[in-house]
């Protein structure tokens, strides 16, 4: 059975529970603990899976290790041909892929936890400037990417679901974490709400995953 | 003829240049200084192509116009597949994905231009902050992906040129310009110094393309 490395908070990893849930592929998590123990991640045990450091890992039945959710998604939707989650034209191949770039390089990496870490611990900023960071790259790649979303919708690139739809819904997550005001976005809205009314989309919701701690 | 709106010093569009070059495509360069004018990839009439406000975008001879340079890369690899910058196999084609990834997410958009400019003007951040900064995501990018990389190379993913070497050359030629030290990482300096033989690489150089300036 496949093993997914995962923390129920990653939204790397949240894109990938949702592929996994759309291919009906029965998988085995194991939680990597971000914060505890300094970060389990960063781990000697868990860096022989990923040299980087970073979840998610998907381990395959032959012990290959895959990185990178993209690299992860892309992988199953070639082997798991069926529901495709990159269309069939290589020009709206590309723009799926475009879109899910807009976020995973344009916002996430920016606004990820070891560079808040960063931010406070070795430019010693408040959790107020640690805020406006975010806020600034979150709304600047949001505005981008609701002038690129289809404009019918429901989900990112129109009528059907895909690999950008996954990385749009945790992104959506974090942001309503984060006390984001969402209204200037309403073709992401709707595409968030779209995917939220799929059970895989729902089984994958942070707060559904084993490792799920209480809200603070 | 294909248009690439780009700019010299830009690792992403330096990593599209290398493409366009291996596949034999001809193509026209339209410069966006990323500096004067407060940005030109800013104003209104480039936002119209890409509503990021980040280069590169390649518009096609039907207009069409894509971003996002891993999503531009895998386009001519689907529609040119010859040399094939992506292998046959579905593992393959994750590792050599995964690769691309570590570096386009993970080290590359933490040090871009607007990333430093953030720091400098909205964070107050002198300059040593600022390069300390610029080395420590490269420095931990570029360990891990020398773990990752095919240990008899010369390539960064084996004996052929992928698109990982795409994204490698490009983050070694900024970090060359930042002067980190890269006797650290051999796999990757071997799989440059094999790029850099090539004359596909030696013509997407930054200081080879029309908008090139004196160094500084």
């Amino acid at each position: 059975m496949f093993k997914l490395y995962s923390y129920w908070r990653s939204s790397a990893a949240y894109r990938v529970r949702i592929a996994l849930n759309l291919k009906g592929v029965a998988y085995e998590q194991q939680p990597v603990h971000l914060v505890k123990d300094g970060g389990q991640q960063r781990q000697a045990s868990f860096r022989i899976l990923n040299p980087q450091g970073l979840v998610p890992v998907l381990v395959l039945d032959d012990d290959a290790a895959l990185t990178q959710s993209l690299a992860i998604i892309e992988y199953l939707d070639e082997i798991l041909p069926e529901p495709r989650l990159l269309p069939g034209d290589a020009l709206a191949r590309a723009q799926v892929r475009a879109l899910s770039l807009a976020v995973a390089c344009d916002i996430h990496p920016l606004n990820n936890l070891r560079v808040l870490q960063y931010l406070k611990r070795v430019l010693g900023q408040d959790q107020a400037a640690v805020d406006s960071w975010y806020l600034h790259w979150l709304v600047e790649g949001l505005a981008a990417l609701e002038e690129q979303a289809h404009p019918s919708g429901p989900f990112l690139c129109g009528a059907e679901v895909t690999m950008a739809d996954l990385v749009l819904v945790p992104q959506i997550y974090n942001a309503r974490r984060f006390r984001c005001d969402l209204a200037p976005y309403p073709r992401l809205l709707a595409a968030d709400a779209a995917c939220a009314a799929l059970p895989a989309f729902i089984a994958a919701l942070p707060e559904n995953q084993p490792d799920a701690e209480a809200a603070s």
